[in-house]
């Protein structure tokens, strides 16, 4: 079997700044990292989630790297560190690495605008377009079917998956990734109103997505209709997120799916946006702001922490909110009681009065 | 007129298992099935839903489907069956047929790579690319501008719309049918925090799709950071649905558009999601379970039933919730009233007890 | 510096039914519109919604359209409408205009069928595919790699933007712009149940676009079972948005982004959907309707006027539910206190009456 003994494993997560102890076989042979339901022999797995803790005792794999203080049943080797999950990061880049794109050069099946610029060791694929003015950055991989429209510019060590669309105009970073299917770039809904109808805006504003974004798939964001929309560096975006015309993002947030982002709002750095959260317009969210799935902004975040709820407030607010409300029933049945009572001490009381 | 009878058309239906009365003229032709407000000379059309009712008075449809203690008008031939939405069914399939697909076997225009294997009868249209590795089943149908990674396999009679994205070593069942614009197997959202910025994980996990699943457009599901993501036999989706990385949805599942299924969530079969449900990652869904829609469910759910709101609760309570959520102004107002009436209370015993 | 004078860029807008004041200089020359934060010399900006007032302070714009009656500082010379939002749409469209679409013709490297008619003026892109028995109209665009399905209709000065995918047999009509990525046309989410098993009912409808509709990116609009799935004319779409098959929509509608439309709905005419709106099948909406983002839309709204909530309300008792919700840990306080005081009374009159 192929691999490093998990000895050797052990080692080398030293050497990346995770210090650790072996406990068992430390000639197993580690081949492969794989979640405890689907390990087997040859696979290091983990345990992060105490969620998962039982699977401790049925997983099939060679060894699993967990916690300092975490009881471990009797069967694979166990390699003990202070945070399992950012080691076993470590692991997969160590064991599978990152994803090594095909090579296309610039294959004769795209077209390429005489007039666009494609940097060194650009890779692109069939069925791609680069328009007029266009400039691809060194070592970027578009996939089939990208489409990178007049005069957008394109970064070095960019990859863009297959049918990625990206509209005239455009910017992006360097080493930034956008998955299948996702549009950049896009008018925004900018319409005013005459005699009931919409009069389209022209959007003449751009988008620019700074280096180190990854955008997920089916992701669709607006150019702005004047100036700009913004993505900030090192942001993360799951799939099918939504961001409108204008909208500056911050730095290192991360938003996951079916997130929508309204015109002209401003998210801060190191934000957190859970699946499927609105924000609405015109807005402000402060930095380190997390905001729980489903949940609706409404109004400007001024202050770090944990915010829930349609409209949002504090997540300490919105779970006595939630926990009220579920007993609501109960409480208007209390309520119900109180009313016969007080109005039973008030016929008690006048009767009294009365004698 | 082309078509049949709908005497014969009677005939059939029962032979299919839907025993069937007709009123009136058994010898008018039915041509096409079409709702009961855009029905014509020809058509056959059906009463399922009770809100149409009024519908049946109006139709200029030439016979109506509809159950067997439907009061009708005198107008369009009557067939009376127990359940008129299976008999509609069949009479589509009969009358209409599913789609047939063009024919191109494999366009020289496609990209198929010498070390792709594509299976007999397989059909591959302009614009597709097949990577290296992969593999399509007979009979399978790629459209236009489709993309399959590296090592993918796709199943014996596939339909991919065109646009469709499958990434490398997703692996696809037979039958199944994916519609434009999706994206299978893309990494899914997994950073590890570091020093304030995200470090990406490799996803080295992949998606299998089992047999019989449809998809709708312009979804996106992840492959697994490890190990894989799942969609069980016969799962049907609608359109911008994303499933996270590790998220395993069990057989014969409905999930309906724009839902959002977190990483490592475990769905059951026969689960319904109705439209904008979100489900979070790492709990488990049990068989049977229906959940309304825009619901949000936040922890796992152990019994079959229905289920609504966020946090999503059993559907009776939240139905009481609303109840009195809608009243919650007038409590509020019966609470002020009973407050001072109690206050008048203690002054009048504080009154009669001072006398 | 190119452009036009402030004095004859009023003078414009004057013509175009926005009479107007200027005061400052006249003599500036306007070469482009921008945002306030991010005007410079030579650019025009405005001040439409009061949140950004105070930016007036500080921007570099060389003049800014306001109201009659904003208070301005010193700086930058001023034209005073009343309405300064609509006066910047003019501006924009005479100082920027709206796109110009690449010219392909119909390029060599586009798949169109030998039974397709393409009208004249067509612009149709590299990777295109149209099919057997489709119709593109007069000085219609169609970027790289869209697809037009069999006997699909695509009227005059229609805007297909890349990779946006036409389902056979659905009809687009004149002027209409989809933007990257979305389908129409692809099945809706029909299946019978039969024996735990969803049995697919094949989807014979189609889908109707009506003139002047523009829809965002990575939208997927269903066709229909039976008759049609209708977007009527003028109608704007956001990205991302989902339209269930048979839905009816009205015109002159304003669809916000991840907006979910459930199958068979009747949206009426001049109605708002914000964002992440969602729509159970089979209901009305009347005209004029305004629905809050994120709101759920469960029974028919029968009267114009603006909603909120899941289920949805009318606004104003939807603010009163939410104002009361946010006090309801006090008033379960109140309600305890009340307990506890009545309790009181009563003991106080038992011993009152024991006396």
């Amino acid at each position: 079997m192929k691999g490093v003994t998990l000895a050797e494993f052990s080692e080398f997560l030293a050497s990346q700044g995770f210090p650790n102890v072996v406990e068992g076989d430390g000639q197993v042979r580690i081949a492969a990292v794989n979640t405890l339901d689907e390990a087997g022999d040859g696979d290091i797995s983990f345990l992060s989630n105490p969620k998962y803790t039982e699977l401790l005792s049925t997983t099939k794999a060679s060894a699993v790297i967990v916690g300092r203080s975490v009881s471990t049943p009797t069967g694979p080797a166990v390699m003990r560190c202070d945070d399992p999950y950012a080691a076993v990061t470590a692991a997969i880049v160590r064991i599978h690495g990152y994803r090594s794109h095909p090579s296309w050069g610039i294959d004769a099946r795209a077209c390429v605008s005489a007039d666009a610029r494609v940097g060194p060791n650009a890779n692109v694929g069939p069925w791609a377009t680069i328009a007029p003015g266009a400039t691809i950055g060194a070592n970027a991989t578009l996939y089939p079917g990208c489409y990178v429209g007049d005069g957008a510019r394109i970064g070095d060590d960019v990859t863009l998956f297959p049918n990625v669309v990206i509209y005239d105009g455009a910017v992006i970073g360097n080493r930034v990734t956008i998955h299948a299917g996702s549009v950049i770039g896009q008018d925004g809904l900018g319409y005013a109103p005459r005699d009931g109808r919409w009069i389209k805006i022209p959007q003449v504003g751009r988008i620019v997505i700074e280096d180190d974004v990854e955008i997920g798939a089916n992701c669709s964001f607006d150019r702005a209709t004047l100036g700009r929309t913004r993505v900030g560096r090192g942001t993360k975006f799951s799939n099918n997120v939504v961001i409108g015309h204008g909208a500056h993002i911050g730095e290192d947030c991360m938003i996951v799916a079916l997130v929508g982002i309204a015109g002209s709002a401003r998210i801060g750095n190191h934000v957190t946006l859970a699946g499927q959260v609105g924000v609405a317009g015109h807005l402000e969210i402060a930095d380190h702001v997390k905001v729980g799935a489903k949940s609706g902004v409404a109004s400007s975040i001024k202050h770090a922490g944990d915010y829930m709820g349609t409209p949002a407030v504090e997540a300490a607010a919105f779970r006595r909110q939630v926990s009220v409300v579920h007993r609501l029933p109960e409480m208007k049945g209390r309520l119900r009681a109180l009313e016969q009572q007080v109005a039973e001490l008030r016929r008690k009381l006048d009767e009294a009065a009365g004698r």
